[in-house]
């Protein structure tokens, strides 16, 4: 509709003109379908499969999952059932753990991190389907996870020729739009109008058997548009919003991260001096925490420079680098940044933008550029063992924690792939280098170093036993070291093999332990 | 040296000219350094690292390690020692096992099979290192395994300008002779002259940073060259051979394996039928042994044609496949064939020439060119848990059976990663579905489809427990069905978390008791 002066109106919120933002629709045929969000809710049935923009902290909708929320509590008030399925890597609280909690979901995928939500899996209320981040558009193209009915997709602003400007992270945002039936978009005020060309969108490379290579060969290097594109005629509803992105909250680092970030700066040093990596290093990859945060605000003042990152989220420590020079470029696919770094990100949009590039987690993630660029990756674990087999998603075996988000699509086509753990957890009663993991998210053939605050080992080129050596000698808290270095010697003289030395009625006896005991720590 | 009529003239074996196969060395440069395999051998030291081109069966050196076992044992006779490293992926028994027999190597990378490097690994004897192939040459242009001192490399000729003719394999022989100090040519005149134009070498793909995109869109794709360059200085020696390859022994396809390929045909059948796969399938990958013969012959009369290969070897289905025109095209790395098949191979290398490409296995594993081709991976294992992790390396979790070769090249960057194996080994006092494997290789992320002779599970976009009921219910064997039910249904009930519920106590029992009865059958 039009006003009296020939320009766009809007109506939302139950019909209420909402006039201060009506210029982030400049497009006529999106700005004829403005309602409220209760009103774009009612286009989610029951049993949809409803996939979600958001990675982590940023991007993802505030105001239809809210609407969802109250429909899942009204039926469950009724004695009845709402619940669809959600389809995003957003680990924002008021919208995973808000629907999760009045089990509003039935299955979600692929990545979840929030308290609620992991609750509710280990319960077994609700499905989880753990992917690697890089294999979801083309198993979503795939309809392993049935169809998908609505694209619940939060943007910056809709441009005059109906282009779809992308909010604080792209995600999947263009996979859930070709792949669903109908689209919701909510238009976000609160995201800066200055995103606009921030974004690389490249749907190119979807499936086989006609791909082409991906022309990135450098962080910066652009292959595809600033803009998603829709077909309006499957777009059902339109929303304004102007409501934040959740800030992670970000603590202190602590002498543990500190001493990680450390050994990690040695590594690379060393690394450097060997020529086997330019002063440049090769594109930063790094996963989200306070133990990453630290390793990269000590690449801050190191020598390292210029640095680049090719990775899934630009955090903390990253924007800091990149506001001193020491990061020259970041490709990612998202944002995850505390309060301060919002504030910080949001007082100069645009001259960040020529410094970050956001892409779809399909191209940031994939496995051709990753190889292709050499990344250096970095990302936290819950446990390694003493052969190195790494546990990054499960707690005792059997409960998730996060999931294995990027981890797997870095590590394994990573040209160094670094992990880091504090050597305990638990205030010391678990042991986080243990005999053998209780459950395995990266192979012995693809980890090639492991920090802990203890030091770290290098495990490239070595057999499995004398990574076993490098692990418990410079990995593992001096707490456990005798109890590991007994049980490797017992392996080794009386296991079934001596390649992998394992006793294998003792290997998850730590775990056993824990559970009855509540602590790792021999009696 | 030129003979009285001004040709070349070559000495070997301590001196006598070998006039027959003259013709194999058309340079001059590498005629003066023909020596015998014994003369070649003393340019060999002890605690050398050795790179050895031959991948599985093809293409090895014959003469020199033949020579190198004489010396080892000799050694061994004077009460000294004699011994080498050895990174190649030949299984050859009489280089490899010969050499291990008499203890001499060291080390070994990157894949063995052969039963006695196999038992020394095991007895603690050799040390051994796992990589994943697509790794090795970039890992060993880092240096993680040293340095190289010397490539002795298999050719099928010299041309006049000095470019060597490949044999029946590529594997690492362009790394090898790139990084080795000293290089030793054995040129074996038993393989085909026809061999030359058959390979596609390309060497800008070792490290970052500037690495550029693999060209290759098709498995016909040629990106490099027929020939390997080697600067003549770094020539101490070249020996002239007419030794076979090794012909791996072909088994007639047993009712196991028979119908496992017949579930995947199904399985293959039914993806077309849902529009996920063309007709023409996508490029097909395929491990060595009798199970994956038998999918091959089982592909070869079905109705999916013309299909392509990008896989590491050429094996006797495939050739039959390329014979009959099911098969246009198959790349790879090198063959492994019975000795029907090399009799079928030498019987028109050239017509073959067509339709196979040998490339290093740093391209024909490459992670860039898997993805984005979308290969279908079908490789053997030795055990899966009822969640989909797989074991492919490791007996009873401490003994290494060969090693994990390419299949994590593939299984990771495919787009359907299939694992195949009856469902019990011993005569059925193994099972080889189990609760929790006592090694992992390929994780439950990277596992898509778990086929024995029972049926086939699908483990795409289902959460843990849905996968375990599906490969309870069509992988396991009827022996064992009830006894891993039992163990699901009680980890459901009781375990300390409900997505991948384990009972840690029990989860590696039934290797314990393999171990210690012989079996694990419950008593």
């Amino acid at each position: 509709m039009t006003d009296a002066a020939g320009g766009l109106v809007m109506t939302c919120r139950g019909g209420e003109a909402w006039m201060a933002d009506r210029w982030r629709i400049q497009c006529q045929a999106a700005a004829d379908k403005v309602v409220s969000a209760e009103e774009a809710a009612a286009f989610i049935s029951p049993g949809d499969r409803v996939g979600m923009s958001g990675f982590t902290g940023s991007g993802h909708p505030k105001a239809v999952p809210a609407a969802l929320i109250g429909r899942a509590a009204d039926a469950a008030r009724r004695g009845d059932h709402f619940a669809v399925s959600v389809w995003t890597v957003s680990t924002a609280p008021e919208l995973s753990g808000g629907l999760a909690a009045v089990d509003g979901i039935d299955l979600r995928m692929p990545y979840q991190s929030d308290p609620v939500t992991r609750a509710k899996i280990n319960a077994g209320l609700l499905g989880y389907v753990d992917v690697h981040l890089s294999h979801v558009a083309q198993m979503a193209a795939g309809g392993f996870f049935g169809h998908l009915d609505v694209a619940l997709i939060e943007v910056a602003g809709v441009t005059a020729d109906g282009a779809l400007i992308p909010s604080s992270s792209v995600g999947s945002s263009n996979s859930w739009i070709g792949l669903a039936d109908r689209v919701i978009l909510e238009v976000n005020s609160w995201q800066p109008a200055e995103l606009e060309g921030m974004h690389d969108i490249y749907d190119g490379a979807v499936l086989p058997p006609d791909r082409r290579p991906l022309q990135i060969l450098r962080p910066s290097d652009r292959i595809g548009v600033p803009y998603l594109r829709c077909p309006f005629e499957k777009v059902s509803a339109v929303v304004l919003t102007n409501d934040p992105d959740y800030a992670a909250p970000l603590r202190p680092a602590d002498s543990d991260s500190q001493l990680i970030a450390g050994h990690l700066l040695d590594f690379l040093t060393h690394e450097c001096r060997r020529g086997r990596l330019p002063a440049t290093l090769l594109p930063l990859q790094s996963g989200v925490g306070n133990v990453t945060n630290a390793a990269l605000a000590r690449l801050d003042s190191g020598p390292f420079r210029p640095l680049t990152a090719y990775t899934e989220v630009v955090q903390d420590g990253m924007l800091q680098m990149l506001r001193s020079g020491t990061m020259t470029m970041a490709s990612a696919t998202g944002f995850s940044l505390s309060e301060e770094g919002i504030a910080e990100l949001h007082g100069d949009v645009a001259a960040y933008r020529d410094k970050i590039i956001l892409r779809p987690q399909e191209i940031s993630n994939h496995p051709e550029v990753i190889r292709r660029l050499g990344c250096l990756a970095m990302n936290g674990m819950i446990e390694a063992d003493i052969y190195g087999n790494v546990n990054s998603s499960h707690l005792m075996g059997s409960s998730i924690c996060n999931g294995i988000g990027g981890s797997g699509d870095f590590a394994r086509n990573a040209h160094v792939a670094m992990f880091l753990t504090p050597s305990t957890a638990g205030n010391g009663t678990i042991s986080c280098i243990v005999p053998m993991v209780s459950h395995v998210d990266h192979t012995e053939h693809d980890v090639h170093v492991i920090v802990t605050e203890q030091g770290i080992a290098d495990l490239r080129g070595l057999p499995p036993q004398r990574r076993a050596q490098q692990i418990i000698n410079h990995c593992a808290h001096p707490d456990y070291q005798p109890v590991l270095q007994d049980y490797l010697d017992r392996a080794a003289a009386a296991g079934p093999g001596k390649h992998t030395p394992h006793l294998l009625s003792e290997a998850l006896s730590w775990h056993v332990r824990y559970l009855q005991e509540g602590t790792m720590r021999p009696g």
